[in-house]
């Protein structure tokens, strides 16, 4: 069985829709020349294919030069042209930009790359003799997903918590935008398919559009590009060949499982579990025979979060736990008992390591630095390692301990939600996801964004925040915690 | 008789031909990145599409972004890329500089726009975690000219005077790569059919490439894109839209009398001296009702040199008596008893007013303002105001006039050597075009130019040199020169 394959024959159709800019960002009437400039505003977030015309106040005597700037949000507009004033570490070549030279100005220009942007600046930077105007311009946006599969929020609960009702919207908006041949982390950039990014956007898609056939593309894909011990590709390149990211992530890893797990859950598709499932087991095999003698995980394979002080290794080893927790339950529907003896045997071997990184006067756990964060505290708790009464300590523990490392990514807050619903906490997470998601919805985001720390608007993973991704997949699921928890527990 | 139609019914099929760059120009096997650049030689002008491949060192995990500069000659690459140094007053946008973002570096690269070089830069601007190597490029050359066509020069000629034959071919090909769906003024630039170069071109296409069929071509075109007056455009734009040039240039819409006489003394096709006679006698009649009550024409509305301080009366003068007189032999043949009677009547009067520039003292035109320029005697005397005595004493009395105002166009020393061989000064003719012309093979010039001044190096109409066209349709007559005069002439 070819999963490249199977993979290529569940490549999507995209839906199109044609947007077209704000009225009153267009440019009017005027004619323009060397040095003018316009922003169109598209209203909104979008992603796909933008073009223009123009007509020019006489016979045009030669070509015009047009730069084109697409951005999400504004600030990415304040990089030079030039990019001189670009700091970042990625490379410069993903701001949107692009230079067209027309010999024919008053042909329609349909730019033939995709772009995933709010706003258009054009540019006018050579001198021509005669002036142009600008005439239209419209967005043939594309994506994967159906958006008349999405059921509204039940009235009541738009109305009586506008905020959660404009977080879901901004959720779904952000799991369309990047849901294209693949699930994309994000159209700007990577434009790639990561398991970490996977995992969280097919918990949204179950509970909105429900293209499961695209989450099933994805998992074969991983299925079909492991590294050469078995091992999964953190991510997928679809272009420019299909090929599996040489980064090694053990969690990205283990997240296959719980990929699987979640899809078996909203599918029950049992020949999909048995095609997958030995891919899957090798993936929780990696992780035992990664043990060192006290059963603790390398932490240095484990991307958790984007935070450099971060001391992963507690997270690590819970995250662990917790998708051989998954493991163990799709071994039992299989009944695949050797798997399942050896999954039990590893999780008693990594729980016990495990309980190394928990303080118990603290009642709090710790990485092996003695680094006290918020990744340790929610993974050990959705490992399940302590019990529920336990888990309920620590984090009234980590609540008193005012240093202890936040997130960073909106990736890593999910599971802090998700830490805190496994806890009975729903009122926090609620608060939580209004207070975190909600600040960027405060900030008039279109989508939810890669990089989100409320007291750093500077925060940047990459050294230069307009190079951050202002449509992120790793940041779509409250639509999930809405739709799945918080609409049912406020109805209750 | 729609003549548009019958242009369109003309548009002739383009010959490709493949081109490589030499091979020590191509940047070997070293990788590439930010701030990289090499520049690819071709090893002679073309006119084409190019194409390129690059490979990459990794799996390209961003975009690539690339500035191609197509150069005719290396001083254009002495722009800057974002023109910031560019002092010229015709539009930037004729630089032939792409910006181009590849989302798959490794694809082949084919750039869509028409260029006009022999050198291509690429520069890496960008910064990328991968770099990249050359594979390699290539130029699909078209030209509307066949090389078949072309009859080598005698061998022995060629022997005897490899300069002659140096310059016969770097005329041919400045015309072959102006010969494209008309017969283009520059294929860099302005990439137009203008009459005046239309006249020159069509002269040299009959000793060479003898595609007639685009000459009448042209002349349908501007046939069929009179002024509300009936006057001739001065120049057709294919593009964006066919249409006529806004500008008036009596001189120009005189010249397609002497294009279309040119065209039946070639073809002999009388059907379509027929057709277009009404046109051409129509700029005959247009220039008679100009003459102001000397019978001296409006200089203001001709062109005869890109020259400033040109007192242009004189010359202007002389080439409508000129044209007017290639009318009568039209006339003649047609029977028009009626043309011919009013162009002789309108040759008299201008022939009368053409004495008033004559100064029997120094035996030499001058114009208006008392000038004295090589423009005046040449179309004085190809206007057979003189006899060819008299006109002998004219270049006599001119070359002993030091302050005389030189041409400063290939175009109109085009008209000089006419004037020469006119007078039966074959020799002075040939020691002018391999002074001239040579003077430009010295500086292995690969076509002939726009502009060229000898002792002005930077010589432009246009305030930057740069900006000159390098391949330019209006240099290109030594050839008919060669091969209409000197090789029949040298062989006596």
């Amino acid at each position: 069985m070819d999963f490249l394959e199977q993979a290529k024959g569940l490549m999507p159709a995209l839906h199109e829709r044609w947007v077209f800019p704000e009225e009153q960002t267009k440019p009017g009437l005027r004619y323009m020349g060397k040095g003018d400039s316009f922003t169109l505003d598209f209203g909104t977030h979008l992603v796909g294919y933008f073009q223009i015309r123009f007509e020019t106040d006489r016979e045009p005597d030669s070509p015009l030069k047009i730069i084109f700037r697409f951005a999400e949000v504004p600030c990415e507009l304040e990089i030079d042209v030039d990019q001189k004033n670009y700091r970042g570490s990625l490379s410069s070549t993903w701001f949107q930009q692009e230079t067209v030279n027309m010999d024919n100005p008053t042909e329609l220009l349909c730019l033939h790359r995709r772009y995933s942007f709010r706003y258009v600046q054009v540019i006018f930077p050579g001198n021509t003799h005669y002036q142009v105007r600008y005439v239209n311009s419209a967005c043939r946006a594309v994506s994967s997903a159906d958006e008349a599969a999405v059921l509204p929020l039940p009235r009541e609960f738009a109305e009586k918590d506008p905020l959660l009702a404009e977080i879901d919207e901004i959720s779904v908006r952000t799991l369309r935008d990047c849901m294209q041949a693949v699930f994309e982390d994000g159209p700007k950039r990577d434009r790639r398919l990561w398991l970490g990014d996977l995992f969280l956007q097919a918990k949204a898609n179950y509970v909105t559009f429900k293209k499961n056939s695209l989450v099933l593309r994805c998992l074969y894909l991983f299925a079909g590009l492991p590294h050469s011990d078995g091992c999964m590709s953190s991510a997928v390149y679809c272009e420019p060949t299909l090929s599996g990211q040489a980064w090694i992530l053990h969690d990205y890893a283990m997240l296959f499982i719980g990929t699987l797990a979640d899809y078996y859950e909203e599918t029950g598709d049992l020949n999909v579990l048995k095609e997958l499932w030995p891919t899957a087991f090798h993936q929780a095999e990696i992780v035992a025979n990664s043990l060192n003698e006290e059963g603790h995980v390398p932490e240095n394979l484990y991307f958790i979060d984007w935070c450099e002080s971060l001391d992963k290794s507690a997270a690590a080893q819970g995250l662990s736990i917790a998708m051989m927790k998954r493991g163990v339950w799709l071994a039992e529907l299989l009944g695949a008992e050797n798997e399942l003896k050896q999954l039990k045997c590893w999780i008693a071997r990594l729980s016990a390591g495990a309980r190394d990184f928990y303080n118990k006067d603290l009642r709090i756990f710790r990485g092996r630095s003695g680094q006290i964060s918020v990744a340790s505290q929610m993974w050990m708790i959705l490992a399940g390692v302590l019990d529920l009464q336990e888990n309920n300590r620590v984090l009234d523990a980590m609540a008193d301990c005012s240093d202890a490392v936040s997130t960073v990514t909106p990736y890593a807050m999910h599971f802090y939600v998700e830490a805190l619903i496994a806890c009975g906490r729903m009122q926090e997470a609620i608060h939580l996801v209004k207070r975190y998601w909600g600040g960027m919805a405060r900030q008039q985001a279109d989508c939810f964004w890669e990089v989100y720390v409320p007291d750093n608007p500077e925060a940047s993973p990459y050294g230069d925040k307009r190079i951050n991704s202002y449509c992120h997949a790793w940041s779509c699921t409250p639509t999930y915690f809405i739709r799945r928890f918080f609409v049912p527990f406020l109805q209750d």
